[in-house]
């Protein structure tokens, strides 16, 4: 199905330099983009591929274009945010492809009588839908999930197949949660009594806003005594664990395999490398980046990029460079000791210059 | 459902000081509880906030009751380990408003005959059990959940929505599994020929013992001849992965995103935290605490805290360390050198001063 | 059901030395096995043990066997590789007593009609398979799983209980999935407009080779615009996640735990230790190996082991030795400091000497 240039951009909006009635199917990258495409440039480095695409049309900023303007006869798209733009474009070109979901309970699925879920919603096969769950307008769920007791959906929320979705636990609108995930297992709560642990009852819930996306076998805890929440516009990646009582704040994103253990408290538009870890009871401002595969151990009061992992090397190497760690503190020591000779020699030899 | 603070306390120990009638609906923080809650005290340095409290009843030690007893009015129960006083009561509260799950086999659920399932058991929506398979009373198996031939779960353990549960493993009483878990998964053993992966079948099972914990989201590997053992009071948090023929002490606990590889034995009562790994084929003794983020890379044979984790900082910071790290043998060559320079100049010195 | 070893060998391969009558049930290691069952020697360093063995048969190589003639009667198998044909003859006896799936749909899955899955396949309860899926001959598709539309899975292949195995994916022959895993959720891209994040797309699949394994709870995501690959052979262990449009050359292992960032390009024959991880948007060369632990934070052009995590300490000695790794360069400042004062010490002294 293609899209006249013109429709694209009355809808999404740009500056349009060329045919309006040019038509288009889908985008493709700078290299492999061919004439039913549009393509994009979002980084300067790339302007002399641009100009060589094939591309039906390309999509760039007002100074590539004055870059290019010269040497690129064909189509433009002229915007503030190209990499945006062409986020926006790709939706709807694969929205132009989708395969609606079947509105309606699947006969295979199990839903309580005492659950609300709205006639444009889509359960799948195999699903459970436990009694005082609400699912809301035109939500999708997908096969064998299961909804809690009292859990909540928001309107146009999506669940890939086989999703844990726990007592009590709300999402807001638009959200996407992956296969796989499990939003509202008990928290990792224990008192210990003479050597053995005596689990402490998780009655918190999961509390999610609108827009966040949750990645395939993502698992976030529910709160002891109070909720986990999760605010508006934050995206989650694949094999994250997020403990009981934190707090995400609004369009902070982690990539794969981070960590958050209980009562973190995450500042908003912060964003996480794959694989950092995050200890518990501490506190991250707003607008802190942590790179891959550090661990955060104490509050960050102040926004800026964080890092902390042992650099790669080659194994002969990294153990020649490993056991002088351990010992650094004979290292200092021996810096100290050469230090004080070194004074006590200089002092000699001014004491006998002065004689 | 309320609870009277003389029914508490034959329940559940303590010398109440207060009124036994006093009725309480649950727990709370020492924060937020009211009237009808009672809160307790863990750590001395709240005192002056656990004076303050509304509470209808304060948990606490004896020493704490006797600096409180003159400024404190309202009731208290006092105790051994108000810590563990406390998630004895939570759950007694927890308990009153549960809502038990539906005894019986679900419809849906495909269920062997040559599986045996006690008559207390409640079988969720969408189970298969395959033959051989043993249910024992008071078993909670959640929806969706796989039970495999042979498998064995004891009395009173509960199985969340979706944990697969395979072949031949067997768990004691009253466990808890969460969503999304995997018991018993092949390990991870092939033998390399000529470049290519053969794969070792592997014919053990996973064998986990009564009030074990497993999260979210965890892996345990079946072994390979022999079996994958956890012991009784196994605490395990989200995300874990036990590889093949491990065996975990009794009463260990590991945190959220722990990896174990193959082999491994780790003794009774040690803690791990959050993204700690261990490397296979090791041994930990008893009462070993392995810090977040920290790889244990041999056999720890003495009890005590033990860490490994690069420190965070700034990310300019860090790129000027690890630079150096990456360095640290020439640095400690320079080292060396001055100390011979210095050294040879003493000695020059001492010469000409014998002179 | 027991096995002539001459049977063993003809199917096999090696030169067995003694009576091929003998027969036995399975296989065990050095320590355990008996006469009723055959060993392997794969080490030189566990001769001794292997001359004491009570098994029926021992598997080994012709150096070993030569070294061992004189002291062990028993029956030899000699071959050139003994732990692959110890994994080849462990494979022999698990199919021995090896429970054949029942070949069929389950009454409880829901397979759409536009779905070909083969005669000769097994499709287990609770199985959701959509339209255009296709499941080709002798395939074991287990309880609870999901298969999306349009995605194919080659012969011979076996999805353990609760697979996803997303819309458009593929897989070979003789695949492994295991339980929990998630092939083909979206991969992690978004754009950033003024704070918020935009989903891009994700319209590429996960394409995977022959003989591919892949662990429990694991996750792969689907290409954003082109594909993510698994060449032939590779194995993945539990709880990995790998990132949109990743390629992972043939015969390539990651141990449990691993985490692959997009758009990485891996080549063949390499291995990575439990918990590695690998930034995206780069390049490992085939025959690389990655210490459990470590961090890729860049492309690697020469084959080889890498490594880089800090050592464990006893948490007061880490304690030390992080703080000085944190001013590593002020460290280096001080020695600049003495090599200078060292530096005009020597030369004014020589000046001296000269005068």
């Amino acid at each position: 199905m293609s899209t006249r240039l013109g429709e694209l951009v009355e809808r999404l909006g740009g500056r349009l330099i060329g045919d309006a009635d040019a038509e288009v199917i889908g985008i493709a990258p700078l290299s492999d983009a061919d004439a039913s495409h549009i393509t994009f440039l979002s980084n300067p480095r790339f302007r002399e591929q641009a100009a060589q695409t094939r591309a039906a049309a390309l999509i760039l900023s007002n100074a590539d274009n004055e870059a290019l303007s010269s040497i690129r006869a064909g189509a433009r798209i002229v915007v503030d945010n190209p990499y945006a733009y062409f986020a926006h474009a790709a939706q709807w070109f694969a929205a132009q492809t989708a395969i609606p979901a079947a509105i309606g309970i699947h006969p295979s699925a199990v839903v309580d009588p005492g659950a609300q879920v709205a006639d444009s919603a889509s359960i799948g096969p195999h699903v459970t839908i436990e009694a005082g769950a609400r699912i809301a307008e035109n939500c999708v769920i997908g096969a064998g999930s299961f909804i809690g007791r009292d859990a909540q959906v928001g309107a146009g929320t999506l669940f890939h197949p086989r999703v844990s979705f726990l007592a009590g636990c709300s999402i807001g609108e638009r959200g996407i949660i992956h296969s796989g995930a499990v939003i509202g297992a008990d928290g990792f709560g224990f008192a210990n009594e003479r050597g053995s642990w005596i689990k402490i009852p998780q009655t918190g819930a999961v509390c999610i806003g609108n827009d966040v996306e949750i990645g395939a076998n993502t698992s976030i805890d529910r709160g002891a005594l109070t909720d986990t929440v999760l605010e508006d516009g934050v995206k989650l990646d694949n094999q994250i664990q997020i403990g009981h009582n934190c707090r995400i704040g609004a369009h902070t994103a982690m990539a794969g395999c981070v960590g958050v253990a209980g009562s973190a408290v995450i500042g908003k538009h912060c964003t996480f490398g794959g694989a950092a870890m995050v200890l518990g009871h501490l506190t991250i401002v707003d607008n802190v980046h942590i790179s891959s595969g550090s661990l955060v151990s104490r509050s960050i009061q102040e926004p800026g990029q964080y890092t902390g992992f042992y650099p790669l090397a080659k194994n002969a190497e990294w153990e020649k460079s490993a056991v002088i760690v351990r010992n650094l503190a004979s290292m200092r020591e021996k810096i100290r000791e050469l230090e004080k000779t070194l004074k006590s020699l200089s002092e000699e030899k001014n004491d006998q210059s002065s004689k």
